[in-house]
Protein backbone atom coordinates (compact mmCIF):
# COMPACT_ATOMS: atom_id res chain seq x y z
CA UNK A 1 0.00 0.00 0.00
CA UNK A 2 1.11 3.45 -0.72
CA UNK A 3 3.35 4.76 2.44
CA UNK A 4 1.21 8.02 2.42
CA UNK A 5 -2.46 6.26 2.29
CA UNK A 6 -1.16 3.44 5.35
CA UNK A 7 0.19 7.26 7.57
CA UNK A 8 -3.08 8.41 7.41
CA UNK A 9 -5.16 5.31 8.11
CA UNK A 10 -2.63 4.59 11.06
CA UNK A 11 -2.92 8.61 12.15
CA UNK A 12 -7.11 8.11 11.72
CA UNK A 13 -6.56 4.84 13.84
CA UNK A 14 -4.18 6.74 16.74
CA UNK A 15 -6.90 9.43 16.97
CA UNK A 16 -9.68 6.68 17.86
CA UNK A 17 -7.25 4.95 20.05
CA UNK A 18 -7.21 7.99 22.40
CA UNK A 19 -11.02 8.27 22.81
CA UNK A 20 -10.79 4.24 24.03
CA UNK A 21 -7.89 5.01 26.42
CA UNK A 22 -10.22 7.92 27.38
CA UNK A 23 -13.11 5.89 27.85
CA UNK A 24 -11.54 3.02 29.59
CA UNK A 25 -9.89 5.13 31.74
CA UNK A 26 -13.70 6.72 33.05
CA UNK A 27 -15.21 3.37 33.47
CA UNK A 28 -12.26 1.94 35.34
CA UNK A 29 -12.00 -0.75 32.93
CA UNK A 30 -8.44 -2.52 32.15
CA UNK A 31 -8.02 -4.00 28.37
CA UNK A 32 -5.57 -6.16 27.35
CA UNK A 33 -5.16 -7.02 23.91
CA UNK A 34 -4.15 -10.71 23.17
CA UNK A 35 -2.33 -10.82 19.92
CA UNK A 36 -0.80 -14.00 18.15
CA UNK A 37 -0.37 -16.11 15.30
CA UNK A 38 -3.27 -18.51 14.15
CA UNK A 39 -3.63 -21.38 16.72
CA UNK A 40 -1.16 -20.41 19.00
CA UNK A 41 -3.66 -20.85 22.06
CA UNK A 42 -5.51 -17.84 22.88
CA UNK A 43 -9.01 -19.25 22.89
CA UNK A 44 -8.06 -22.14 25.53
CA UNK A 45 -6.10 -19.41 27.30
CA UNK A 46 -8.67 -17.55 27.67
CA UNK A 47 -11.01 -20.66 28.11
CA UNK A 48 -8.54 -21.20 31.21
CA UNK A 49 -8.49 -17.80 32.40
CA UNK A 50 -11.93 -16.55 32.91
CA UNK A 51 -13.53 -19.02 35.10
CA UNK A 52 -10.33 -18.40 37.26
CA UNK A 53 -10.80 -14.55 37.40
CA UNK A 54 -14.88 -14.44 37.70
CA UNK A 55 -15.02 -14.71 41.18
CA UNK A 56 -12.35 -11.44 41.74
CA UNK A 57 -13.29 -9.40 38.31
CA UNK A 58 -16.34 -9.19 36.07
CA UNK A 59 -14.82 -9.94 32.54
CA UNK A 60 -15.88 -8.80 28.90
CA UNK A 61 -14.51 -9.67 25.99
CA UNK A 62 -14.14 -8.66 21.97
CA UNK A 63 -13.52 -11.32 19.71
CA UNK A 64 -11.67 -10.64 16.70
CA UNK A 65 -12.32 -13.14 13.34
CA UNK A 66 -11.53 -13.20 10.17
CA UNK A 67 -15.51 -14.49 9.35
CA UNK A 68 -16.33 -17.79 11.26
CA UNK A 69 -17.88 -17.54 15.20
CA UNK A 70 -16.08 -20.37 15.88
CA UNK A 71 -14.07 -18.74 18.74
CA UNK A 72 -16.90 -16.76 19.98
CA UNK A 73 -19.18 -20.03 20.02
CA UNK A 74 -16.53 -21.53 22.66
CA UNK A 75 -16.53 -18.25 25.11
CA UNK A 76 -20.43 -18.38 24.89
CA UNK A 77 -20.46 -20.88 27.65
CA UNK A 78 -19.70 -18.31 30.71
CA UNK A 79 -22.11 -16.03 29.60
CA UNK A 80 -20.28 -12.69 29.50
CA UNK A 81 -20.76 -10.06 27.76
CA UNK A 82 -18.82 -10.61 24.33
CA UNK A 83 -19.00 -8.40 21.02
CA UNK A 84 -17.82 -10.72 17.78
CA UNK A 85 -16.09 -8.59 15.45
CA UNK A 86 -15.73 -10.39 11.97
CA UNK A 87 -13.50 -8.45 9.67
CA UNK A 88 -14.58 -9.83 6.51
CA UNK A 89 -11.41 -10.53 5.08
CA UNK A 90 -8.79 -7.87 7.14
CA UNK A 91 -6.00 -8.68 9.03
CA UNK A 92 -6.27 -6.81 12.18
CA UNK A 93 -8.97 -4.83 14.61
CA UNK A 94 -8.35 -1.58 14.48
CA UNK A 95 -9.66 1.32 17.09
CA UNK A 96 -13.34 2.06 14.66
CA UNK A 97 -14.93 -1.13 15.16
CA UNK A 98 -13.42 -1.72 18.67
CA UNK A 99 -14.93 1.23 19.76
CA UNK A 100 -17.87 0.60 18.27
CA UNK A 101 -17.88 -2.57 20.40
CA UNK A 102 -17.04 -0.92 23.62
CA UNK A 103 -20.04 1.05 23.18
CA UNK A 104 -22.53 -1.97 22.96
CA UNK A 105 -20.81 -3.57 26.30
CA UNK A 106 -21.92 -2.59 30.15
CA UNK A 107 -18.63 -0.69 30.65
CA UNK A 108 -19.73 0.67 34.26
CA UNK A 109 -20.06 -3.23 34.67
CA UNK A 110 -16.82 -4.52 33.40
CA UNK A 111 -13.40 -4.96 35.46
CA UNK A 112 -11.37 -6.15 32.49
CA UNK A 113 -11.92 -6.61 28.32
CA UNK A 114 -10.36 -9.29 26.56
CA UNK A 115 -9.67 -8.37 23.32
CA UNK A 116 -8.92 -11.78 21.14
CA UNK A 117 -7.16 -10.27 17.98
CA UNK A 118 -7.04 -11.87 14.63
CA UNK A 119 -4.61 -14.32 14.37
CA UNK A 120 -1.26 -12.51 12.78
CA UNK A 121 1.79 -11.76 14.30
CA UNK A 122 2.45 -8.49 11.92
CA UNK A 123 -0.83 -6.10 11.62
CA UNK A 124 -2.63 -6.43 15.13
CA UNK A 125 0.97 -4.70 16.38
CA UNK A 126 0.73 -2.02 14.25
CA UNK A 127 -2.69 -1.01 14.97
CA UNK A 128 -3.48 0.85 18.54
CA UNK A 129 -6.58 -0.17 19.78
CA UNK A 130 -6.16 1.94 22.95
CA UNK A 131 -5.58 -1.37 25.34
CA UNK A 132 -3.63 -1.11 28.18
CA UNK A 133 -1.36 -3.96 27.68
CA UNK A 134 -0.36 -5.69 24.25
CA UNK A 135 0.15 -9.61 24.90
CA UNK A 136 1.96 -11.79 22.93
CA UNK A 137 0.97 -15.70 22.53
CA UNK A 138 3.53 -17.75 21.32
CA UNK A 139 3.47 -21.48 21.03
CA UNK A 140 6.90 -23.27 20.89
CA UNK A 141 5.63 -25.50 17.69
CA UNK A 142 6.29 -21.56 15.89
CA UNK A 143 10.18 -21.65 16.42
CA UNK A 144 12.32 -19.42 18.93
CA UNK A 145 13.52 -17.22 15.77
CA UNK A 146 9.78 -15.43 15.96
CA UNK A 147 11.04 -12.07 18.03
CA UNK A 148 13.49 -11.16 15.38
CA UNK A 149 11.53 -12.32 12.67
CA UNK A 150 8.03 -10.54 14.07
CA UNK A 151 9.99 -7.28 15.95
CA UNK A 152 7.28 -4.54 16.29
CA UNK A 153 4.82 -7.02 18.52
CA UNK A 154 7.53 -8.20 21.09
CA UNK A 155 8.87 -4.38 21.38
CA UNK A 156 5.77 -3.34 22.16
CA UNK A 157 3.73 -5.67 24.39
CA UNK A 158 3.77 -6.02 28.27
CA UNK A 159 4.07 -9.93 28.58
CA UNK A 160 4.72 -12.94 26.57
CA UNK A 161 2.95 -16.31 26.91
CA UNK A 162 4.96 -18.83 25.85
CA UNK A 163 2.64 -21.34 25.34
CA UNK A 164 2.31 -25.15 24.28
CA UNK A 165 5.90 -25.59 26.66
CA UNK A 166 4.60 -29.30 26.91
CA UNK A 167 5.87 -29.98 23.24
CA UNK A 168 8.81 -28.42 23.76
CA UNK A 169 10.91 -31.45 23.97
CA UNK A 170 9.59 -32.87 20.52
CA UNK A 171 9.87 -29.42 18.62
CA UNK A 172 12.95 -27.52 17.46
CA UNK A 173 12.68 -24.70 20.12
CA UNK A 174 15.64 -22.92 22.17
CA UNK A 175 14.49 -21.43 24.99
CA UNK A 176 17.94 -19.57 25.57
CA UNK A 177 17.99 -18.05 22.18
CA UNK A 178 14.12 -16.82 22.52
CA UNK A 179 14.94 -15.46 25.90
CA UNK A 180 17.83 -13.47 24.66
CA UNK A 181 16.78 -12.19 21.36
CA UNK A 182 13.30 -10.99 23.44
CA UNK A 183 15.59 -9.02 26.23
CA UNK A 184 17.44 -7.48 23.44
CA UNK A 185 14.54 -6.07 21.64
CA UNK A 186 12.53 -5.41 24.91
CA UNK A 187 14.60 -5.41 27.85
CA UNK A 188 13.14 -7.28 31.04
CA UNK A 189 9.77 -8.06 29.62
CA UNK A 190 8.49 -11.25 31.46
CA UNK A 191 8.29 -14.10 29.69
CA UNK A 192 5.45 -17.23 31.21
CA UNK A 193 5.92 -20.53 30.45
CA UNK A 194 2.46 -22.30 30.09
CA UNK A 195 0.46 -25.41 28.37
CA UNK A 196 -3.12 -24.26 28.58
CA UNK A 197 -4.48 -27.12 27.55
CA UNK A 198 -3.20 -29.16 31.05
CA UNK A 199 -3.09 -25.34 33.37
CA UNK A 200 0.58 -25.40 33.76
CA UNK A 201 1.72 -21.68 33.94
CA UNK A 202 -2.29 -20.30 34.68
CA UNK A 203 -1.48 -19.35 37.89
CA UNK A 204 1.28 -17.37 37.22
CA UNK A 205 -0.40 -16.00 34.05
CA UNK A 206 -3.56 -14.58 36.94
CA UNK A 207 -0.69 -12.99 38.94
CA UNK A 208 0.41 -11.16 36.21
CA UNK A 209 -3.28 -9.84 35.65
CA UNK A 210 -4.04 -9.05 39.37
CA UNK A 211 -1.01 -6.91 39.11
CA UNK A 212 -1.48 -5.32 35.80
CA UNK A 213 -5.00 -4.30 36.85
CA UNK A 214 -3.56 -3.07 39.96
CA UNK A 215 -0.65 -0.72 38.17
CA UNK A 216 -3.53 0.31 36.12
CA UNK A 217 -6.01 1.39 39.20
CA UNK A 218 -2.89 3.40 40.61
CA UNK A 219 -2.28 4.58 37.84
CA UNK A 220 -5.52 6.43 36.87
CA UNK A 221 -5.89 7.11 40.69
CA UNK A 222 -2.40 9.14 40.53
CA UNK A 223 -4.12 10.90 37.35
CA UNK A 224 -7.26 12.05 39.22
CA UNK A 225 -5.34 13.45 42.18
CA UNK A 226 -2.90 15.81 39.81
CA UNK B 1 -9.12 0.49 5.97
CA UNK B 2 -11.48 2.14 3.77
CA UNK B 3 -12.98 -0.13 1.51
CA UNK B 4 -12.92 2.19 -2.15
CA UNK B 5 -8.75 2.53 -0.83
CA UNK B 6 -8.73 -1.61 -0.48
CA UNK B 7 -10.70 -1.50 -4.23
CA UNK B 8 -8.36 0.46 -5.51
CA UNK B 9 -4.94 -1.27 -4.39
CA UNK B 10 -6.25 -4.94 -4.91
CA UNK B 11 -6.84 -3.41 -9.06
CA UNK B 12 -3.61 -1.87 -9.03
CA UNK B 13 -2.01 -5.15 -7.96
CA UNK B 14 -4.25 -7.04 -10.26
CA UNK B 15 -2.96 -5.12 -12.84
CA UNK B 16 0.74 -5.86 -12.11
CA UNK B 17 -0.14 -9.66 -11.34
CA UNK B 18 -1.08 -9.95 -15.05
CA UNK B 19 2.19 -8.71 -16.15
CA UNK B 20 3.57 -11.23 -14.04
CA UNK B 21 1.60 -14.54 -15.54
CA UNK B 22 2.57 -12.84 -19.01
CA UNK B 23 6.37 -12.93 -18.21
CA UNK B 24 6.87 -16.26 -16.46
CA UNK B 25 4.53 -17.79 -19.64
CA UNK B 26 6.95 -16.06 -22.03
CA UNK B 27 10.29 -17.43 -19.90
CA UNK B 28 8.53 -20.63 -19.11
CA UNK B 29 9.18 -20.43 -15.48
CA UNK B 30 6.51 -21.66 -12.93
CA UNK B 31 6.12 -19.92 -10.22
CA UNK B 32 4.57 -21.27 -6.28
CA UNK B 33 3.15 -19.37 -3.78
CA UNK B 34 3.73 -20.80 -0.32
CA UNK B 35 1.17 -18.90 1.93
CA UNK B 36 1.39 -20.16 6.24
CA UNK B 37 1.27 -18.52 9.11
CA UNK B 38 4.84 -18.23 10.58
CA UNK B 39 6.25 -20.91 11.93
CA UNK B 40 4.49 -23.97 9.75
CA UNK B 41 7.60 -25.20 8.05
CA UNK B 42 7.71 -22.99 5.00
CA UNK B 43 11.64 -22.44 4.99
CA UNK B 44 12.64 -26.56 6.35
CA UNK B 45 9.88 -27.57 3.23
CA UNK B 46 12.23 -25.42 0.89
CA UNK B 47 15.53 -27.06 2.62
CA UNK B 48 13.97 -30.48 2.00
CA UNK B 49 13.30 -29.70 -1.28
CA UNK B 50 15.80 -27.77 -3.16
CA UNK B 51 18.23 -30.39 -3.04
CA UNK B 52 16.32 -33.31 -4.25
CA UNK B 53 14.50 -30.89 -6.97
CA UNK B 54 18.09 -29.26 -8.19
CA UNK B 55 18.80 -32.27 -10.09
CA UNK B 56 16.01 -32.26 -12.75
CA UNK B 57 14.91 -28.22 -12.57
CA UNK B 58 16.94 -24.73 -12.31
CA UNK B 59 15.59 -23.37 -9.38
CA UNK B 60 14.98 -19.17 -7.94
CA UNK B 61 13.48 -18.21 -4.93
CA UNK B 62 11.65 -15.01 -3.86
CA UNK B 63 12.31 -14.61 0.07
CA UNK B 64 9.80 -12.38 1.56
CA UNK B 65 10.75 -11.58 4.93
CA UNK B 66 9.04 -8.79 7.15
CA UNK B 67 12.32 -7.58 8.77
CA UNK B 68 15.75 -10.08 8.46
CA UNK B 69 17.22 -11.83 6.85
CA UNK B 70 17.25 -15.59 8.49
CA UNK B 71 15.23 -17.69 6.37
CA UNK B 72 17.62 -16.18 3.41
CA UNK B 73 20.27 -17.18 4.87
CA UNK B 74 19.11 -20.01 5.82
CA UNK B 75 18.69 -21.29 2.24
CA UNK B 76 22.04 -19.48 0.87
CA UNK B 77 24.19 -22.54 1.35
CA UNK B 78 21.89 -23.98 -1.89
CA UNK B 79 23.48 -20.96 -4.10
CA UNK B 80 20.70 -20.64 -6.14
CA UNK B 81 19.39 -17.09 -7.48
CA UNK B 82 17.43 -15.99 -4.80
CA UNK B 83 16.18 -12.73 -4.04
CA UNK B 84 14.87 -11.00 -0.39
CA UNK B 85 12.35 -9.22 -0.15
CA UNK B 86 12.15 -6.98 3.06
CA UNK B 87 8.66 -5.85 3.64
CA UNK B 88 9.55 -3.15 6.62
CA UNK B 89 6.15 -4.02 8.25
CA UNK B 90 3.91 -5.08 5.44
CA UNK B 91 2.31 -8.02 5.74
CA UNK B 92 2.02 -9.83 2.48
CA UNK B 93 3.80 -9.49 -1.06
CA UNK B 94 2.51 -7.19 -3.98
CA UNK B 95 2.70 -7.99 -7.70
CA UNK B 96 5.00 -4.47 -7.70
CA UNK B 97 7.32 -6.30 -5.46
CA UNK B 98 7.30 -9.44 -7.21
CA UNK B 99 7.49 -7.57 -10.72
CA UNK B 100 10.87 -6.10 -9.40
CA UNK B 101 12.40 -8.80 -7.94
CA UNK B 102 12.05 -11.08 -10.92
CA UNK B 103 13.22 -8.34 -13.04
CA UNK B 104 16.25 -9.29 -10.86
CA UNK B 105 16.27 -13.17 -12.03
CA UNK B 106 18.23 -15.08 -14.35
CA UNK B 107 14.24 -15.74 -16.00
CA UNK B 108 15.77 -17.20 -18.93
CA UNK B 109 17.71 -20.02 -16.82
CA UNK B 110 15.18 -20.98 -14.51
CA UNK B 111 12.32 -23.41 -14.36
CA UNK B 112 10.85 -22.98 -11.00
CA UNK B 113 10.35 -19.92 -8.63
CA UNK B 114 9.40 -20.93 -5.42
CA UNK B 115 8.12 -17.40 -3.45
CA UNK B 116 8.11 -17.93 0.17
CA UNK B 117 5.63 -15.32 1.20
CA UNK B 118 5.59 -13.36 4.24
CA UNK B 119 4.08 -15.25 7.22
CA UNK B 120 0.19 -14.89 6.92
CA UNK B 121 -2.62 -16.72 6.80
CA UNK B 122 -5.04 -13.42 5.99
CA UNK B 123 -3.24 -10.85 3.82
CA UNK B 124 -0.76 -12.97 1.09
CA UNK B 125 -3.95 -14.25 0.09
CA UNK B 126 -5.75 -11.72 -0.84
CA UNK B 127 -2.71 -10.57 -3.31
CA UNK B 128 -3.07 -12.25 -6.11
CA UNK B 129 1.46 -11.97 -7.74
CA UNK B 130 0.73 -14.33 -10.63
CA UNK B 131 1.80 -16.85 -9.45
CA UNK B 132 0.51 -20.40 -10.96
CA UNK B 133 -0.55 -21.99 -7.64
CA UNK B 134 -1.02 -20.71 -4.41
CA UNK B 135 -0.05 -23.54 -1.79
CA UNK B 136 -1.07 -23.45 1.93
CA UNK B 137 0.93 -25.26 4.58
CA UNK B 138 -0.71 -25.74 7.55
CA UNK B 139 1.38 -27.57 10.72
CA UNK B 140 -0.80 -30.11 13.13
CA UNK B 141 -0.22 -27.65 16.03
CA UNK B 142 -2.14 -24.76 14.78
CA UNK B 143 -5.48 -26.55 14.71
CA UNK B 144 -8.02 -27.98 12.36
CA UNK B 145 -10.22 -25.43 12.60
CA UNK B 146 -7.81 -22.92 10.50
CA UNK B 147 -9.37 -23.51 7.00
CA UNK B 148 -12.69 -22.72 8.09
CA UNK B 149 -11.18 -19.53 9.60
CA UNK B 150 -8.69 -18.63 7.69
CA UNK B 151 -11.22 -19.51 4.10
CA UNK B 152 -9.78 -17.31 1.40
CA UNK B 153 -6.41 -19.03 1.72
CA UNK B 154 -7.97 -22.73 1.09
CA UNK B 155 -10.84 -21.90 -0.88
CA UNK B 156 -7.77 -20.40 -3.78
CA UNK B 157 -5.05 -22.76 -2.82
CA UNK B 158 -3.69 -25.65 -5.39
CA UNK B 159 -2.54 -28.14 -2.49
CA UNK B 160 -2.55 -28.32 1.12
CA UNK B 161 0.78 -29.45 2.55
CA UNK B 162 -0.12 -30.42 5.97
CA UNK B 163 3.10 -30.44 8.06
CA UNK B 164 4.47 -31.61 11.52
CA UNK B 165 2.13 -34.70 10.92
CA UNK B 166 4.64 -36.58 13.33
CA UNK B 167 2.77 -34.27 15.97
CA UNK B 168 -0.51 -35.53 15.25
CA UNK B 169 -0.55 -37.65 18.72
CA UNK B 170 0.46 -34.67 21.08
CA UNK B 171 -2.05 -32.07 20.05
CA UNK B 172 -5.22 -31.30 19.35
CA UNK B 173 -6.46 -31.79 15.82
CA UNK B 174 -8.50 -34.14 13.60
CA UNK B 175 -7.81 -35.29 10.35
CA UNK B 176 -11.14 -36.24 9.45
CA UNK B 177 -12.77 -32.76 10.57
CA UNK B 178 -9.74 -31.18 8.65
CA UNK B 179 -10.54 -32.83 5.18
CA UNK B 180 -14.01 -32.72 5.75
CA UNK B 181 -14.00 -28.01 5.98
CA UNK B 182 -11.38 -28.47 3.49
CA UNK B 183 -13.37 -30.88 1.01
CA UNK B 184 -16.48 -27.92 1.43
CA UNK B 185 -14.11 -25.31 0.59
CA UNK B 186 -12.26 -26.43 -2.10
CA UNK B 187 -13.86 -29.71 -3.48
CA UNK B 188 -11.41 -31.93 -4.21
CA UNK B 189 -7.80 -30.08 -3.29
CA UNK B 190 -5.18 -32.51 -2.24
CA UNK B 191 -3.76 -32.38 0.99
CA UNK B 192 -0.19 -34.29 1.55
CA UNK B 193 0.49 -35.59 4.71
CA UNK B 194 3.93 -34.03 5.75
CA UNK B 195 6.98 -33.99 8.27
CA UNK B 196 9.37 -32.14 7.01
CA UNK B 197 11.86 -32.53 9.60
CA UNK B 198 12.46 -36.06 8.79
CA UNK B 199 11.60 -36.05 4.90
CA UNK B 200 8.39 -37.89 5.59
CA UNK B 201 5.74 -37.40 2.86
CA UNK B 202 8.49 -34.79 0.88
CA UNK B 203 8.64 -37.47 -2.20
CA UNK B 204 4.69 -37.13 -2.79
CA UNK B 205 5.05 -33.15 -2.65
CA UNK B 206 8.26 -33.41 -5.68
CA UNK B 207 5.84 -35.98 -7.49
CA UNK B 208 3.17 -32.82 -7.42
CA UNK B 209 5.61 -30.51 -8.53
CA UNK B 210 6.64 -32.20 -11.73
CA UNK B 211 2.74 -33.11 -12.65
CA UNK B 212 2.43 -29.04 -11.69
CA UNK B 213 5.12 -28.01 -13.80
CA UNK B 214 4.11 -30.67 -16.66
CA UNK B 215 0.24 -29.19 -16.84
CA UNK B 216 1.55 -25.63 -16.81
CA UNK B 217 3.80 -26.06 -20.05
CA UNK B 218 1.09 -28.11 -21.55
CA UNK B 219 -0.98 -25.23 -20.96
CA UNK B 220 1.38 -22.41 -22.50
CA UNK B 221 2.27 -25.20 -25.93
CA UNK B 222 -1.93 -25.12 -26.02
CA UNK B 223 -2.07 -21.20 -25.81
CA UNK B 224 0.97 -20.81 -28.33
CA UNK B 225 -0.77 -23.03 -30.78
CA UNK B 226 -4.40 -21.40 -30.78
Amino acid sequence: MDYKVMKKVLEANEFLAGDIRRLLAEKKTVMFNLISSPGSGKTTILEKTIPLLSSKYKIGIIEGDVETERDAQRLQRFDLPMVLINTHGACHLDSETVLSALQEMPLDDLDIIFVENVGNLVCPAEFDIGENGKIAVLSTPEGDDKPQKYPLLFRECKLVLLNKIDLLSVVNFSLSDFCEDLSTLNGSIPILEMAATSGMGVDEWLQWIEQAVQEEREAWLQETNC
